[in-house]
């Protein structure tokens, strides 16, 4: 039996934060941040894709798979400690080493014994100039019978107030992505992300690309009557007229869609209190699960589906 | 091969429109909006869902399914004939007696010549206080092997401008139907709604339920890189303290799910004009079709994905 939520709020924190000049300054601000959120009563924390480094896909180079970690390397046992420490649930994403020549753009959620509560590998690995990350990642793992729970393609894991759903940037422009998650009991999708504007959109397309990511996100509350947060990075990486700049903007929005708390575009520590009866009371107006035609939407599997 | 669009802009008409006393008047007021779509150079004409009586699913009266019309009825008749003199694509929503006991929600689209193009019967069937369409409508069929083309399921129609992917109201909350008809290949997808407040919800819900609409069908847009126009009602129907009042705010959007017209909450022929080519220039920069995992999206066709 699904027991029914409290109607204690659940608080979250997102860690939008700059990349500093090393790794070991980086971790400190990041941990800091951690305590501040942990602080001001977040149960749930979420840092941003790829958090420990600058965004390496800009360019194409060998040498960065040796800044690669395993899922117990240095990365995520010094962040898992401090979920530990502080006796919250964290989400670390980080650049992970499988195996000599295999890698992937992965997370690991730390429960507060600071254990891991479920790995996810993110599954849409997007391709475009600056954002190269077909020649690091390969895609996440398809959901086989047998896998280990949380080893595997689409999961969500409980935390000891909610069921995260976790997911990863390029993830967000897909809705299959999102309905598979929410299906598995989420009550939250979380999407940490590396976006940004290149200098030579943003000026025409700068406005629309942000209001797509945040519409795309919202959306997928709506249609699954979950909560979504997305974490984002923020400053420029790269040189002002070639690099990227890292638009902020992070947020989490309520089963509706209705947005509860948005960062700017600096460093920030965002907080927002989360009402878990809202799901239920959401989908029980809007009773989307309902009424999927199961039957019909086999043809979700193919690539295309004109006679070509 | 598929053919590049042409520059030339396609002109696109939204009739949302409030429903007359009678029949006929209302059929008057249809045709007058529909030539005036057509007189500012429209090529493409989208009514309303329903558009030919009052939203009667506000109770369950078997009365009304007297009011029920075959594919070749006076409504689909007549208006098919005012899109052959017109010379336009026009889509005619209706409620359809396809036997005795079994009725849809139903589109036909004409095309210049008069004759149709194609059939949609709505595929999600909403049920909700006011909103009881599980009385009258059977949902729509599953796409199967050997269907003629447009008979079934999700379908997309090419009309000699572009090429249009037709879904009704209740299926705009599903991500699967906007993806299914994208990849028939539809240019535009379009929503005849029939959506608005209960005054009990309006002050406090009222616009969240709006926005959450907008949001949801801008992001198909954006999944999809196709153009979106969803066509709603106005007008107050039944009383003031217990009836429905549509909302209107008819709009059409770009594949960046940019808003390029939308109605307010009065009577209105709504006009754009989409350039073609920016669905392939949109899909060219984000391309998400690309990066499907169409692997790894099999369990979009259970019901529910946790253990129970």
């Amino acid at each position: 039996m699904t027991e029914r939520p409290s109607s204690r709020p659940v608080r979250v924190g997102l860690v939008q934060a700059r990349v500093r000049p090393s790794y070991d300054e980086t971790i400190e601000n990041t941990r800091e941040k951690v305590r501040e959120a942990s602080e001001r009563g977040a149960k749930l924390v979420v840092l941003g894709e790829l958090f420990a480094s600058y965004y390496f896909c800009q360019t194409e180079d060998p040498e960065v798979f040796a800044t690669a970690e395993t899922l117990d390397g240095p990365t995520v046992t010094t962040m898992s400690a401090l979920a530990g420490e502080l006796g919250i649930s964290l989400v670390i994403p980080f650049f992970e080493r499988r195996a000599p020549g295999l890698f992937h753009n992965t997370l690991v959620i730390a429960g507060p014994d600071g254990r891991s509560l479920g790995v996810y590998r993110k599954m849409h690995i997007p391709d475009d100039p600056q954002f190269m990350e077909k020649y690091y990642f390969t895609p996440g793992d398809s959901p086989r019978p047998g896998d280990a729970p949380g080893q595997a393609g689409f999961s969500a894991f409980q935390t000891p107030q909610l069921k995260v759903g976790p997911l990863i940037c390029w993830d967000q422009w897909y809705p299959e992505a999102a309905r598979l998650t929410a299906m598995k009991g989420a009550d939250i999708l979380i999407y940490p992300t590396a976006i940004g504007w290149l200098p030579s959109e943003k000026p025409t397309e700068g406005a629309a690309q942000l209001s797509a990511w945040q519409t795309m996100q919202r959306s997928h509350a709506i249609a699954n009557g979950t909560f979504v947060a997305a974490v984002n990075r923020v400053g420029q990486e790269g040189s002002k007229e070639t690099g990227i700049e890292f638009w902020g903007h992070s947020f989490i929005c309520d089963p509706m869609g209705r947005v509860l708390a948005e960062a700017g575009e600096d460093e920030e520590v965002l907080i927002a209190d989360l009402d878990l009866s809202e799901i239920e009371n959401t989908r029980k107006w809007w009773p989307f699960f309902r009424d999927r035609r199961v039957d019909a939407y086999g043809a979700i599997t193919k690539r295309w589906d004109e006679d070509r």
